[in-house]
Order: structure tokens, then sequence, then C-alpha cells
């Protein structure tokens, strides 16, 4: 089908009609959703994702649910996803919450806040530990509900042009950082920068910022960053894991036959264990090509992380005191995540740094 | 429905007529699966993932697709699950791959070895790294296929009544150890014993048995193993990952629609997230119930962790010699992890240690 035709057929009278119809229908009904990206088409990791989502909801329902999807610009800017989705310009939307901490800074518990959970823990905080509950009940007042469906897991702490050894080298530092990491940063004399992902290579080149960070090996060794700044930083503190959610219409939801409801939730699960297992696939062997080309691998200090969390800390009281979701939701978040990290310590961290250092101790 | 209901309207001759409908038919068939599970009713974390997906699929066909879950011994006993999907005496079964090395040792891949994967690892490897071919292409001799469908995580290194200090304490040790690291123990001097669940208790209290493993926190606080030995033994460097698979047996699955092939697999692939959520979320509260209950923890020495490693590189070398299959098997698997590790030790592990450092320094 012509994406033309699509969008004539399909759009929100496509569900609203679907939607009059019984769920246990005999014959299922047709429904058609867009659902647009934050993401460009280029990052196949991203936007892939949601295209597999979608095929697979076609698939699970004899092609009667379609989902055609929409990258980033195409209907509307990246960062405008939560508004599309809000209004009912679109039934759904691929995004991640930190996007919107402007409108509040709670929309980084959709996410991933500096110094938070790991990929797992996050699992468990969202599925098992109530966090899907009390973060979709704060979008109940953007009319509507998220649902993981990728995760980048821990990201790269970014690209530097010089070395960055001591707290006071972050003073002036022009570094392209996201949200809340750049509040954060902002309180140790750092100047964040917005820019968008294709703008970032000809600033870094030009001298324009001093530092830039993105996702990992993978994506940023697509935007080239390895041959305009020399040193690779871990790890970003700021994104222990970083998911993208399902954005999708409260009205159009509720407008949905049950039985595509969990059509559409089960893909976003499922998702949600391929598309992570894809960047850890794709991640190691970029990794190396870095690394053979050049590129200065380099750990934070534990003086500037002890810093940054901090910072961190006190950015958290502030917002705490401004904004009651805030509050709410960081009680839940952080309260768990110390619970998680006395466990995870354990076994999964014992095993882990033995695995990591036989393999060191190989070379 | 009555169970009796069910099984009179269902099973084989259930499957093979909804088998010869069309799979995009406008009124979708019934089918009925029986699903026998290699775990008894009381562990809720295991066949709680099995009964989920039944609903899972359930629901997302407008109740068309039935599956009715069996305990162990219900239908068949635990350890017999790949024997009844092989011949078709149920359509699928829940289970964990190394409860069959003794038909090939091959058959770990489909779970895990000594020293292998963590459950990211995992995952990049079956669904992005040509594992999930790889293994179920060795399964077509077994007719069947396998899905993924829960995680424990790193499981715990079991209980000990006394301390084991050195590599020479393993000598003699009667333990109640699984399949591959029964056999590398061996390697080392200690006594393997294959003992069901239920009945450890009884063999640690009376001291048939020196020590035993299970899982980990909250599967082994159910077993009251506290109360028998005193020291939880770090990591069960055996079950780095330990996943669960949904096995399908193939006649069924290509009789199956191709709108319910997706949907059990997207049951599979969410639960797959979901479950391993669900340990996530139940092991750090069951973990410091049982130190506040006087339990010790203890962590295996470097020493004995290198001497058990070596063990099992000597015995993958002997079993490779013998089994084409379990040889072709580890060369992919090894390489990959490999290769993951160089990675995992860069991002995941920094942070995931900064983290862990600074939750105990808080303290």
């Amino acid at each position: 089908m012509q994406r033309r035709d699509f969008i004539r057929h399909g759009g929100i009278a496509g569900i609203l009609a679907a939607g009059a119809a019984p769920a246990m229908a005999q014959s299922q009904p047709s429904v058609t959703w867009r659902l647009t990206s934050s993401y460009p088409k280029s990052l196949d990791t991203l936007v892939g994702a949601a295209d597999n989502i979608a095929k697979r909801v076609a698939d699970a329902t004899g092609n009667k649910f379609q989902i055609k999807v929409f990258a980033a610009g195409e209907i509307v800017p990246g960062l405008q996803v939560l508004d599309a989705v809000q209004n009912g310009t679109v039934e759904a939307g691929q995004t991640i919450m930190y996007y919107y901490i402007g409108k509040n800074p709670a929309m980084g518990f959709g996410a991933i806040v500096p110094f938070g959970m790991n990929v797992r823990q996050h699992n468990a905080w969202w599925y098992q530990g109530g966090g899907s509950e009390l973060f979709n009940d704060f979008l109940k007042g953007y009319n509507c509900q998220a649902f993981p469906c990728l995760n980048t897991g821990t990201q790269m702490g970014g690209w530097f042009k010089k070395e960055i050894k001591t707290v006071a080298d972050l003073k002036g530092l022009k570094f392209r950082v996201g949200g809340i990491a750049g509040a954060v940063l902002q309180r140790l004399g750092v100047v964040p920068q917005q820019i968008a992902g294709g703008d970032i290579y000809p600033a870094l080149e030009k001298g324009t910022i001093d530092a830039a960070e993105w996702v990992g090996p993978y994506d940023d060794d697509k935007l080239g960053f390895a041959k305009v700044a020399k040193y690779y930083y871990t790890p970003g503190w700021w994104e222990g894991n970083a998911p993208s959610v399902m954005l999708v219409n409260q009205k159009q939801w509720e407008a949905l036959p049950k039985d595509y409801q969990a059509v559409f939730a089960m893909a976003c699960g499922e998702s949600n264990t391929v598309a992570t297992a894809r960047y850890d696939h794709v991640n190691p062997a970029a990794m190396r090509k870095l690394i053979a080309g050049g590129t200065q691998l380099r750990s934070f200090s534990r003086d500037i992380m002890d810093a940054c969390y901090k910072a961190a800390i006190d950015q958290y009281a502030e917002w705490g005191e401004k904004f009651p979701e805030f509050k709410k939701l960081h009680a839940s978040y952080s309260k768990y995540l110390e619970e998680e990290l006395a466990w995870f310590r354990v076994a999964e961290g014992t095993y882990d740094n033995y695995m990591s250092g036989r393999a060191s101790r190989k070379k």
C-alpha cells in the first residue's frame, strides 16, 4: 500500500470506526495507526524497532491491525512526539521521555535519570515494582500511556577533544549533552549545548563545542565523531539504561479491541528484549573498530563521578520541592534502586566481574 | 472451562483441525494446546510465567487459541518434557535445556554452560548472533524448537554446611548440583548428587549431602535451606544466566496459523523480559530476609573460581571431541561471549561497579 492511500484510509477515522466494533467479533476489524518516531531513518537500531513492532502487530492480526511508521520530521519534528500523541495528531509515537523534562522533570522516570538504574533494574521497577503504574498515572495528564520498547543499555560518556582529568576541567566546557545531565553538569560549570544529531559533527569539527555525547559505539561511529574528537569517555552516568517507549493516545487505546491491545503490548514487550539484544550485538564490533582507528578510551575519575553524583542529588532535591510529581516518582525510584543494587552486587556483579577479569587476563 | 472438558475438546486433534484452516481466515480457528512444565506449581516465578503466556495468547486471539498449563508430574515428570514434546504427547512444554545433556551435552547451549553468558549476552547471542538458528537447527533432530521465556539471572552458588576455603575443600564434597556443573566439579573431586527439589531439604538436614544449590534467594528461601546450612555462596558460576524455554513440537508449530505463530512467539518474547523482571523484583527482599535470619554470605575464592574455570574448559574440550554438535555450538557461543565481555566491561561494567560501590559506601 502506498503511504498516501494509507493516510487516506487510516488515521483517526479508521480507528474510531474499528473501536465501535466488538472486540471479540467473528471477523477482526481493520485498524490503521500512524506512529511518529523521534528518531531519523538512519538510526536502524531505533526506528528499526518501531518497524519490527509494526510488522509483528500485522503478522499477529492477519494484517488487520496496521501501523505505519514515520521517521522524525515526516509528520512532526522528533522532539514533538509527545505533543502529537497527546493531541491525537497520531495514534502512537516512539520516543524517550527525558526529551520532555521541560514540561516536568518527572518525565525523566519514564526513561532514566543520572545515576539511575541499569536495564534489568529498570525493567524490574517498571513491570513489577509499580513503576509502570506510577508513571502512566502521571502520563494520564498528557492523554497517553507508555510501553517500553527498546533499551540501549548503559551509554557512553561521550567524545572529548581534550582529556578531562579533574572536576575543574569541567568548568566552561561546552558539552553537547541532553536534558537532565545538562542540568546536573551546569552545577559544575559545564555549558550544556542542545544540538540535533546531524549538527554535532560540524560543531565538534569547528570547535564550537568541546565535547559531545550521543549513544554508544554503534550509533556514534555512524556519526563519525572519532574523526574530530580523540577521547571517548565511559560511563555515561546519566544513562545507566535508556529505554525508548511507545506512547499511545489514551482515547485511541480505549477504542482499540481488547485482543489488539494485547497484541500491541506484547509486541512492545518482545521488542524490549530483542531490540536491546540488537544493541548488545552491534556495539562490540563498533567499539573494536573505533579503538583500532585510534580512539582513546578513558574512564571518568572517581572524583568526577562523585562530584557529578552529588550535583545530581542536589538537583533532585530542588526539583522535588518544585514538582510534586517528581518527588513522588523519585521516592519510588530511588528506594527501589537501592534495594536492587544491594542484590545485584551479590550474584550478577560478582559473576560479571570475574568474567570480565578473566577476559582481560587472557590478553 | 474444567480441565476435563479442555482435554476432551483439545489436544492434538484440536490443533490438527485448526491447522487445516487458512491462517488469514475471516474468523479465527479454535486451537487448544497442552503445555507441560518441568516445574512444580509452588514455584510461582517459573510456572507463573507459563500461566501468563497462556493468558496473553488467549487475550490476543479473543480466546480462540487456548493453552492449558500442567505442572510437573501432572502429565509427565518434570525431566521428561523434551520427550513429551518430541513425541507429540503434548504440543508444548516449559523446561530448561540443560536437563537433557544426557542425550547430548550440546543441549546446554539452549540454556547455559559454566562460565557462560549473563542475561543480556545470552539474549544478544540468541536473538541477534545466530544462537537461535544454530540451536533450533540442532533441535530439529528432536522434532521441536525452543523459545526463551524467562531468565532467573545469575544464580547463587548454593548452601554449604561448612565453609569452602580452598580447592582441596571440594574433595569428597557431596554436593547436590545439576548436570554440567556436576560434570565439571567431579573433575575436582566433588561427588555430585542428583536430587529433586523437594528432597533436598531432608538430605541436607540428615547430612546425606554437604551442600546444595537450587536457584537464588527467592526460590531457595521457599525451600527453607537456611535452616539446615549456614553458608550461602556466590556466584553460581555454572548459571551466569538461566533461560527457561517454551518447547514446541515442530509439526504442531507448522500446523499453527501464521498469526497464532506470531502471537505465541511474541508472548514468549514479552515474558522473557517480564518474568526476568519478576525474579529481579523478588530476590532483593528474599536476600535481605535470609541475611537478617543469620545466613552467612560467602564468595568463592579466586583460586576456586580459577580451578573450576580450568575444569570447565577441559570438560568442553572432551565433549567437543565426542559430540560434533557440541563443538559447533561451543565455537559460536564462546567466540561471541569473548566479544560481549570486551564491550560489557567498558560501559555496563564500569557503571555497575560505580553504583555498587556507592551503595556500599553509604552504609
